[in-house]
């Protein structure tokens, strides 16, 4: 940020008055300007045992494998996010279940949040984002082609839990 | 949103070509400006059985009584954030247990995220936004006093969960 988005003069960054971090504050209007992380909400789609990935048409990890998954929007839930993820980025109907994974990236002001879902029918592609959109056994989950760390881990505490007949719900911070 | 944060120029509201929604867009560099849901943390303190609270020193709700809460910053977790705000609120000392609530407040394009806490010692006292911080046994509660609607809900699915020796996170939308 360089410039104020309410008056278009530059900002600087400092320490308002009772305030113990630096934000962007504009020179001329004085507003606050305040930045804080973003979350991303995804989810395990599975069908008879199976798990839907999706391989990257995009950057960051073009051609990798990831789960369904993308910046909550505003006016959304978090369930209602990683459920329109899913139909944007796999155009596949999910049935939002509990959280598997919170995960703090925490370099790139972000809060990854995975689900659960079992996939409704296997009506699915790839959406505009995706090259390629595949379910798998577990024993294929290509481990070695994952896009994010964040994803790894949710999948395999999602494997693992599915294994003990658990649910659980695991924190990790990744920097 | 009024002007680019980046450039200066001014922005318009509109859908990006493979988007879905207005967003703010510069309309001399293009620059697309994201809107996403804040994140709030806070949690419920617990010290032999009695819940402490705040109340506000500040508006919305000043006057009112509520849990220790804020916005996440970045660079931080969730229950890193849940403990700060407890030390800047209520100058107390917190262990972060499991999540109790996570709560969609739509309009408000937040997400209340709520954690179980055990207060570690009784060297408590208002922050500069908090009149007031007290230890209330569950009967003392001021129900009628409450700041927020997230609050209420988290706290009383707190104290259903506590009588019914479980510890679950439950989820509720505010719109």
């Amino acid at each position: 940020m360089k410039f104020c988005p309410s008056c278009a003069h530059p900002v600087a960054l400092k320490i308002p008055d009772g305030d113990h971090l630096p934000r962007y504050v504009c020179t001329a209007c004085a507003t606050i300007h305040y930045q804080n992380p973003r979350v991303v909400v995804g989810c395990v789609p599975e069908h008879e045992g199976k798990i839907l990935l999706c391989r990257r048409a995009i950057e960051p990890r073009r051609g990798f494998w990831t789960l369904p998954a993308g910046f909550m929007e505003n006016g959304e839930t978090m369930q209602g996010g990683a459920a329109r993820e899913s139909m944007e980025e796999a155009l596949a109907r999910v049935e939002i279940g509990s959280l598997v994974a919170i995960v703090h990236v925490l370099h790139a002001h972000q809060v990854h949040v995975v689900f659960r879902a079992k996939l409704l029918n296997l009506d699915f592609g790839p959406g505009p984002e995706s090259l390629e959109v595949a379910l798998f056994d577990e024993q294929d989950i290509p481990w070695n082609e994952m896009a994010f760390r964040s994803v790894d881990f949710a999948l395999k505490r999602f494997l693992e839990d599915r294994r003990a007949h658990r649910s659980e719900l695991h924190f990790h911070d990744i920097d």
